[in-house]
């Protein structure tokens, strides 16, 4: 006999995407695993079985178009998507990286010039779009046809449209040409697997490519993580979540890897529910019909769920746990959502698409079982602690630790298994996030005593005077709330002895007139003195503006009152001296 | 800006055991991280900032001893310990191996002559021994000199022995001069972290090493499986078990990784229990006072709890679930238990020291959370299902599937992230396991329809009757039921026509006079009309003998019956004809 040992089957076993699938088709072949409600109301439903031959299919049909596959530091073809979550965009989330091609999901929120410039940049060989997109993409068709080979049309209805789009290939008809099973190959685990594109609020889209290795291993940690976690007594006793979970996935595929449901959803083989468009009809409809017990939302949804009219209606009692993300989540709206919807947890949680998916979230220690739910309240709105696996820290501008105390801010920084190791051919701007062996987020952030992070701002809006930081989200919250107060915003202005010092630009409600120092006699009673800001974070200018400049998301815009401060500091006066 | 990546702290960020420590100390610096109860009946009781002081002091203290680390493929300095499970064993388990050596877990329960073997085999450095353990080392230390260089004495009492052991150390003294913190290196994920024996009931014992990344690998696996498994409702509603669970550690740390134990409960930041040597006392003791919700045990162990009169003395309601691994779990057992402990289940397990801990359970599938207890029960006593990320399959000599009958016998083979790479020095017995891709575990079971395994025998105790493997775990149980038998065994004879067929070896219960054919009648109606065995797996010879060979440790003994064949053979009369 010859002796051999198989390091690639043991000590070197690759952590690949397909061993997540392995799994559910494994255990559960014949339950439902992914329900697709379309906009048109229409139900699509599949088992694992039946989604793993389809995908199988896709991974025939990619292979007949000529799809290449890479290897460690060397991608293969990028396959890019523009789509919603449906079950064909998840059968794409697995075809496309097991065969050792790189996935591509666009962002199709992003501007046309940036849609261009990211499918020019990532070089898509082919992209797979759904029948709703298509309007978007025969604009663009012209500037991409240099760079695209071949286009594949996603539809419910069969049958090929009239357009200029060429070649174009019906999603459905390929699957029916190619058989149902497929030998997936055991890849290197360094191969790349997906690539995402930041959503360039600031300069041009940042590409981040992920390795089959780092979606793994954050796929791991994450469920390891919920596990773990406890529910506090103050929340119920809700069943006990696990296998028989239900997902319902509002979150687009095409942002930060769909928070990693395509991954952890899969491996855990709970029932994954895609709503097409959000909309609180289609959600209420599925969460009673599909027994919905999670779903991932943004603050914007969860507030509009709780504006619909028609909410009493639907018997929403299974839905035990709402994440929400992409955004701070108001302790007012949390309260509200959970007393229309009882029985259910809203939670806080962070991650950005350097990050891949989330990696710090408002789970609750078991030390607090027993505390009061206004406590549990206030710690679940926060941005929460990390993930267990992930080095995460907030510091200051010499890379020390911040101190516990909720008060003093620093930067987010982390490192692990799962954060982007460069942006993709951009070398400079890689150097501008990783600095010293950590990651810079650019979100500034304080840290309570017991570890729990709250993001106060982007780094770059922070004020800076003396050697601390100005939490300027905190200032405007607290700014608005004078009655005479419409919205508010802070920026840096120079100075000489602390570097920067805050000026407030105030919008006032029509009919009112106070006068600036009024703005500083309210801060100092509701802020000063009930302990929520410290004397030094007040303004030393107030501004009384018609117009507060904001972006095209309604965010105010930094960027665009740092270029007209002059303006602004000549219609502010001084109203204090430090 | 010098543009620079980290793909040591992002896409190639390793995984270490170091990073299983850092997430309870993080959280729960001050909660209780580990308590131990010495046989004496004395506690003690440390944070887990207090555990992990005393870890980095330790840490420290090797270093000063002269332990060096090694690298990838090529391993440091073998530190041994022969102790029970306390928290210096544990401190132990993190310290040697996250200063890149190599922790070598002496099983005390072998042979001298084998303990001897695996000391100088695995040419342990240094030995760490327990003052239980001390006449033990004495009557070995003249053959064992010649390869370790230093010995530690871990006592709960200070100061030293009169002993020829030198030059030696106190492990309490040791600690005091170091100072509480260390910094971890960040080893290459490939560094060899433990080295364990198996037991060798066939030859010498074979030395096993695994590395940071395959413990860290099974340990996230593990926990992700036990975040994912459901309860049915048969079994009742337990509080949900995660961070705040407390466990209660039996298995010893030098048997299989304590089944992965010192890892998983560390990540997870449960509290460890350890009762020193086990006793039914010192177990309820420990359920009642610590209030333990999981333990881990061996069906022996859970026999003797059945059995202890004061039993009902003790509040046991905490307790939810025992694993029982090390041995199959009888059905009688588990329902005997549960009948005395009301409110927890058993659940049985599988694992060896090659594939590092557990990796196949009998947890239970979302699809049967309403199935009648009974149902279940049968089910939590099978060996299992495999942990989701490993492969486990069940072939025939050609390396195919069974068919998921719960019939067909083949040998369970597998791989994935932590089974073994190889037997270290020893290629020849790696080839005799690791064949064609798959780890050849020698263990032979079926598999039924849902995909549950059941272990019937070791695959070379199996009977090979044409193309068909005997079940002889299961046709000894059942011969066993006959109310003349007191015990019986089946061996295989040579056979022309089917290669071989089945011999019982029986002894009469004193004062029966059955004849060898009541045997079969007894088989035929309580085995074959019953469904639980078919007519080929009927014995051909019985042999009527006095004392059937077993074990040291009481098992029959196959190899002693296989060279007295003949000798049986004789005394058996042929009862059928196939």
């Amino acid at each position: 006999m010859e002796a051999k040992s198989y390091p690639e089957f043991s000590t070197r076993y690759p952590l690949l995407i397909k061993t997540l699938m392995d799994r559910p088709v494994r255990m559960y072949p014949n339950e439902i695993a992914v329900v697709y409600r379309s906009d048109a109301g229409q139900y699509f439903r599949f088992t694992w079985a039946q989604w793993h031959e389809r995908t199988c299919r896709l991974a025939h049909a990619l292979k007949a178009l000529g799809v290449k596959p890479g290897k460690a530091g060397q991608p293969g073809d990028r396959i890019a998507s523009m789509a919603l979550n449906h079950h064909r965009h998840l059968e794409l989330c697995y075809a496309v990286p097991c065969l050792g091609a790189v996935k591509h999901p666009i962002n199709i929120r992003l501007s046309l010039d940036h849609i261009v410039y990211t499918i020019t940049h990532a070089k898509d060989k082919i992209i797979f779009f759904d029948d709703s997109i298509m309007p978007l993409l025969e604009r663009i068709y012209d500037r991409i046809k240099p760079t695209v080979e071949k286009f594949v049309y996603m539809s419910d209805k069969p049958g090929l449209p009239k357009t200029k789009i060429a070649p174009l290939y019906e999603y459905e008809a390929l699957l029916k040409e190619h058989p149902p099973t497929f030998d997936w190959p055991y890849l290197d685990e360094d191969t790349y697997a997906t690539l995402y594109y930041t959503t360039g609020t600031t300069g041009l889209p940042k590409g981040v490519m992920f390795t089959h290795r780092q979606i793994y291993l954050r796929t791991l940690h994450a469920l390891a993580q919920g596990g773990l976690a406890v529910r506090p007594t103050a929340e119920g006793a809700p069943p006990r979540l696990g296998e028989n979970a239900v997902n319902l996935v509002n979150t687009p595929l095409y942002h930060i890897h769909g928070w990693g449901v395509p991954f952890s959803h899969v491996f855990s083989a709970t029932k994954i529910v895609f709503p097409g468009r959000f909309t609180p009809e289609a959600f209420c409809e599925l969460v009673e019909k599909e027994k919905v017990t999670n779903a991932g939302v943004v603050p914007t949804m969860l507030a509009m769920l709780l504006e619909f009219k028609d909410l009493k209606k639907y018997d929403m009692s299974s839905l035990t746990n709402i994440g929400v993300g992409g955004g701070s989540l108001p302790l007012g709206l949390k309260t509200k959502a959970e007393k229309m919807m009882p029985g259910f947890t809203a939670t806080s949680g962070y991650g950005m698409t350097e990050t891949l998916a989330g990696g710090v979230g408002a789970f609750i220690k078991k030390t607090m079982l027993n505390w009061p739910k206004d406590k549990i309240d206030e710690l679940r709105v926060k941005t929460g602690l990390p993930t267990g696996g992930l080095e995460v820290r907030v510091v200051d501008e010499h890379g020390k630790s911040v101190p516990q105390d909720n008060e003093t801010v620093g930067e987010i920084v982390l490192r692990g298994p799962w954060i982007m190791g460069e942006y993709w051919q951009d070398p400079e701007r890689t150097a501008t996030t990783w600095r010293d062996g950590w990651f810079h987020t650019g979100d500034a952030a304080k840290v309570d005593p017991e570890g729990y992070i709250t993001i106060v701002d982007r780094i770059t809006d922070v004020i800076r005077s003396g050697a601390e930081m100005v939490p300027t989200v905190l200032l405007e919250n607290l700014t608005a709330a004078a009655d005479f107060v419409l919205e508010a915003t802070y920026v840096g202005v120079p100075d000489e002895k602390w570097g920067e010092r805050p000026m407030a630009l105030v919008k006032l409600i029509p009919g009112t007139t106070p006068k600036e120092t009024d703005v500083i006699k309210f801060l100092e009673a509701e802020g000063v003195e009930k302990g929520k800001i410290t004397k030094w974070m007040l303004p030393t200018f107030v501004a009384f503006v018609d117009e507060i400049p904001k972006t095209s998301v309604g965010k105010f815009d930094k960027v665009a009152i740092r270029k007209r401060l002059d303006e602004f500091l000549a219609k502010a006066k001084q109203v204090r001296n430090v």
